[in-house]
């Protein structure tokens, strides 16, 4: 890419270099939204390890509103499962025809298969961070929870593990399956677990569901 | 941290060694939401780039809804300015006594120096993706653009690159001063440029804001 970094800085931090930057790139584009999970397990740790890594993200006011509900019991498993069966049949629905086919052979949950299921969820009402940076722009508080989900994404791909965040749920259901406190929001249900492959490419842009955007049409001047 | 990434899966990609994981971690770590910035110009070769690379994010249903103003002109930076400042002060209002004191001490934005100042929309009305993964939870549209903020953040800091994300603005006099279409809806609003200094805490936990929660006040199982 051939673009520099400065060096100029006062306080300076770590700086990266071309090779790291070069190995980055790769984790964007081969971060994938996994559906098709080996069964082996997840160490304890590296798990713990990622939620730390998680929560470095930002968020706003410092009010680190992210809470991490470990999905394990047989019970709440299946109560997901039934809850995104039940989603994804009424989402066939809303097809006809071609695209109706290809909707329903496409693979959009790994619920069987991953050995862990992680639900993030927003704390709504707390007052961690004294509302600074939320008064205008609430949503922002949504967004940091947000930002935590794509921070443990990248790092559990970085250990060559993949996530599948599926959205094929009703929220309301997912909350009474697993007994989650009433001012909490889902934010991400996720599966998480080493991927059956690797892929540069998302799988909607491959199986001809969406096409990618060309960058000049996403870029405009003011 | 010494946890071993798999190495069985069939079709591999790129897999990533425990230097890189350091390094990224780091990059985590260093990460910050920076308000002072130098004046230095950032290449356009290089924003552009920037970017490219958050347009890798992932996004429900491979909707890719996020658009990306670039905000040049004085009129539309100073509409801007004059939203954040009068935001800012009606913010401070919410304070008394010492948290008063401390919130007026802080500087929440660097929209006098940052030579670049980048808007983050979400177009709302997009049937790219055809709604797939988005039925029960329409707010992965929005996550979506978040997503892609935070890998031009990170992305950012590779290059030595501070970028710092202001919130205290009323989004609809955001819309007006830059006059964006009416159904896309501001996800963020950022200045970039390269950093005074860097920080591998964060100023409000330095300062004395907001403290650090415990992870194991975060993780809960069922």
């Amino acid at each position: 890419m051939g673009h520099k970094a400065s060096s100029e800085s006062k306080f300076r931090g770590p700086q990266f270099d071309e090779s790291f930057r070069r190995q980055f790139e790769e984790l964007l584009k081969w971060r994938r939204d996994v559906r098709s999970f080996r069964c082996d397990p997840i160490d304890a740790g590296l798990l713990e390890h990622l939620i730390c890594l998680a929560s470095l993200a930002p968020s706003v006011g410092y009010s680190q509103p992210w809470r991490f509900v470990l999905v394990e019991s047989a019970e709440c498993r299946e109560s997901i499962r039934k809850n995104f069966e039940h989603c994804n049949r009424e989402a066939l629905n809303l097809y006809s025809g071609k695209k109706a086919r290809l909707y329903a052979s496409l693979k959009l949950a790994g619920l069987r298969d991953a050995p862990v299921q992680l639900a993030i969820f927003l704390t709504q009402n707390t007052h961690h961070g004294s509302e600074l940076g939320r008064v205008t722009m609430p949503e922002t508080l949504e967004y940091s929870a947000v930002l935590a989900v794509h921070s443990l994404w990248l790092a559990a791909r970085t250990y060559g593990l993949g996530l599948g965040w599926v959205s094929i749920l009703e929220p309301v259901e997912v909350k009474r399956g697993l007994n989650i406190p009433d001012d909490w929001k889902l934010i991400a249900y996720l599966c998480i677990g080493y991927p059956k492959q690797d892929n540069s490419s998302p799988e909607l842009l491959y199986r001809g569901w969406e096409e990618t955007l060309p960058i000049t049409q996403m870029i405009v001047k003011r």
